[in-house]
């Protein structure tokens, strides 16, 4: 019953003078999401922006950028790759491609090293390892391209692994609803006005777009007991308007470890349970100030039986 | 530059009907090693063990017992099956087959899972997983058989990552030595009597076996820097008789994180600089105690520049 929460994603804008991303229309996207072989399962739209729900995560497009997370073994680079071959290269400002550590990364069809080494035949870019290797860490590559952010742009990520508690209980439960799981993750609080896109997966597991205006959340529940991994991504200003946001779902669902991953925002949180254990506050070449910041909790853990054939 | 400097480990127990292991002489552990692509350094014996020191890692033989570790991206699951199809059924008291969790598992020719898949198809085990999978981890894999260890039966691992300060920084340099290694990790004053066989590789990098009576001790340091990795292996009871060698390797090489790994002896370590992170204690069906205590430091790390093709 393994499966590999943990997200590839990739964020990238490009020029007003390229046409807008929007009306490229689904045919297009439908390519891009099969390129890393997963499908579009339904959307939500806005005035600012289009919403898809895939099998496999989420894909967000305004006019002049798009941020596509995908987990399980999808291949997302080879989207990436789709993408930058059909722009001009002056077209392209920003390229911003990231994979969060795996639980399992053999089973993953590449590795990150081998993603950049064909995403660099494309562009010139540049790489980083954010955290330890023998501990939680995020790999980062980014075109070498001097890009002037918006004052308001933020991008926040919360990454929980192993949940606990009721809430955790009831998402490993067959059975469950999507209704009942907006209740228990507080969304009408923590996402007010936001229009809602969701899906159950069988047995279990749970995806969610919301969009309102410009800004989007999204959350990817795989509730697997030995290997729980829960992500919540918005480009909400966390920081000074909703702070609470990252608190209340820390909450809900008691992860034994987290981190938060931000561009240009502080990220900050309330616990009494975990212990920031490390942290990494870098200025990127491509203008984004990159924090990755990895709480832990001490715990006693029991030995967990390994199934065998 | 990068070497998985984390170990596969198997330990196996004869019964007193079965050769003596040492009397089937070097050519039969020749063939063992190469089974899993090491080959054979050098050795030392005395009347108890011989040690051989191996291309990749050790292995000790004693006359109804062997300890047999091997890093890298050595297959020690080829040896363990070639040792197991030479012996009855009856014959093989013990078998305890480990695999620490490695930096890069997508780059070792086989996973865990797939180790003990073909181990079981020779004998009846069972699998656990010590810790989580998000952080330091251990897998063991043993035969499913009730055995009795000796009172002084005794193994103690420990499993140190990202090792800092001047000594790590002697061990990346070049034109290194094994007598200043000898030196600086205070073998005359944490292992007094003992007979010592090491090796320095090639820019760098060191191996060390060490024994005294039944004694044995072994070290491995892979120090590549963001990705070092050095382990420190012994029988003797470190609990009641040596319980200053740990505290004094961590002094030494300051290890950003570290693991302890015992089997029937309580670990016990002095450190202002770690936090216990993560405790297992549990007895396994095969007769021994196993532990697993993770240690990590609270850090700030600085963004890793990932290196391009």
């Amino acid at each position: 019953m393994f499966f590999e929460g943990s997200e590839k994603k990739v964020e990238i804008v490009v020029s007003k003078s390229a046409p807008s991303l929007r009306s490229l229309g689904q045919p297009f996207w439908e390519e891009m999401v099969a390129k890393c072989n997963a499908t579009i399962l339904s959307s939500i739209s806005n005035d600012k922006c289009d919403a898809y729900l895939l099998s496999e995560s989420s894909l967000f497009v305004w006019e002049h950028h798009f941020v596509m997370l995908t987990c399980g073994t999808t291949t997302l680079v080879e989207s990436v790759k789709t993408f930058m071959d059909k722009f001009e290269k002056e077209q392209i400002l920003s390229v911003i491609f990231q994979r969060k550590n795996e639980y399992q990364s053999h089973l993953q069809k590449s590795s990150f090293e081998q993603d950049i080494d064909s995403l660099q035949k494309r562009m010139s870019g540049v790489a980083y390892q954010l955290g330890n290797l023998d501990t939680h860490h995020n790999y980062v590559y980014h075109l070498d391209k001097p890009y002037v952010a918006d004052d308001n742009d933020y991008t926040y990520e919360l990454l929980m692994y192993h949940i606990q508690g009721s809430i955790a209980q009831y998402l490993r439960s067959e059975n469950q609803n999507a209704q009942a799981i907006r209740k228990l993750m507080n969304f009408e609080e923590i996402l007010p006005g936001f229009e809602i896109n969701d899906f159950v997966f069988e047995p279990f597991g749970y995806s969610m777009n919301a969009i309102k205006d410009g800004f989007y959340a999204t959350m990817h529940i795989t509730p697997q007991e030995d290997s729980s991994y829960v992500s919540f991504e918005t480009n909400l200003d966390l920081a000074n308007q909703h702070p609470h946001i990252f608190n209340n779902l820390i909450a809900t669902l008691q992860p034994g470890n987290f981190d938060i991953i931000s561009f240009n925002g502080i990220p900050s949180v309330e616990t009494i349970n975990h212990l920031l254990m490390n942290q990494v506050d870098e200025p990127l070449s491509c203008g984004y100030v990159m924090r990755f910041y990895e709480y832990l909790q001490q715990q006693t853990t029991p030995l967990r039986a390994y199934k065998l054939k």
